[in-house]
């Protein structure tokens, strides 16, 4: 139990890494390996599922094929057990739809050398325009 | 070690109560009782403090006096530890200002019989316009 010094790099690293999987229409449901076959949460867009196998449903039911997620910001710090909390805002726009802002959460908690996400949340900013 | 079932009604209540005493100028300082002494991180605008004095020192480091902020979404999840993560949207306006959204999590850590905010990311949206 304790704070992780790489937590930034961690976080950066797995953004990058996410994003390059779930941008591809391909390798998109591969991103169901960083999930906990019965622990993980996702909430999407307001609708919260658990466990790997109800995300991997969720991730084949979006009907899009191109996407392109330009990031804006990512925020991480390190939690307790030797986590990492990550904020992301970014862009997305998928097939020919207008471009929305969005907010995504993650929550890596260690599993063997490795991190799992725990916790994920999702948010496209449609409704709140400043 | 367990869910809460109530995370829904925590998380809900925890961000009413929160932003009810950050608007208001004459409270908002009381928000640092929400932190941990030594343990809470803020990220605040991409830079990040610990614990309950820096976190003071920053509220009132903030040179506005009339805020008004709109919530937009609140998405909550229990975390395995009793714990409640929060994803706040919303909008807010800062005297003059013209209105900007913003983001902010919160993961919340029990703390006999109650909460502390042991994670809190705040970011404005300007740069992300869809």
């Amino acid at each position: 139990m304790s704070l992780n010094p790489q937590y930034e790099e961690i976080g950066k690293g797995f953004v990058q890494q996410y994003y390059a999987i779930f941008d591809d229409p391909v390798n998109r449901e591969n991103v169901v390996h960083f999930y906990s076959a019965t622990d993980s949460f996702m909430t999407f867009e307001g609708r919260q599922i658990q466990g790997a196998p109800k995300i991997l449903e969720k991730v084949q039911s979006l009907s899009f094929q191109k996407i392109s997620i330009v990031i804006t910001t990512v925020d991480s710090q390190p939690t307790f057990d030797g986590g990492v909390l990550i904020s992301v805002l970014g862009r997305l726009k998928c097939d020919d739809d207008p471009p929305h802002s969005f907010s995504q959460i993650f929550l890596l908690k260690p599993n063997g050398g490795s991190f799992l996400v725990a916790h994920d949340i999702f948010r496209l900013n449609i409704h709140n325009s400043a």
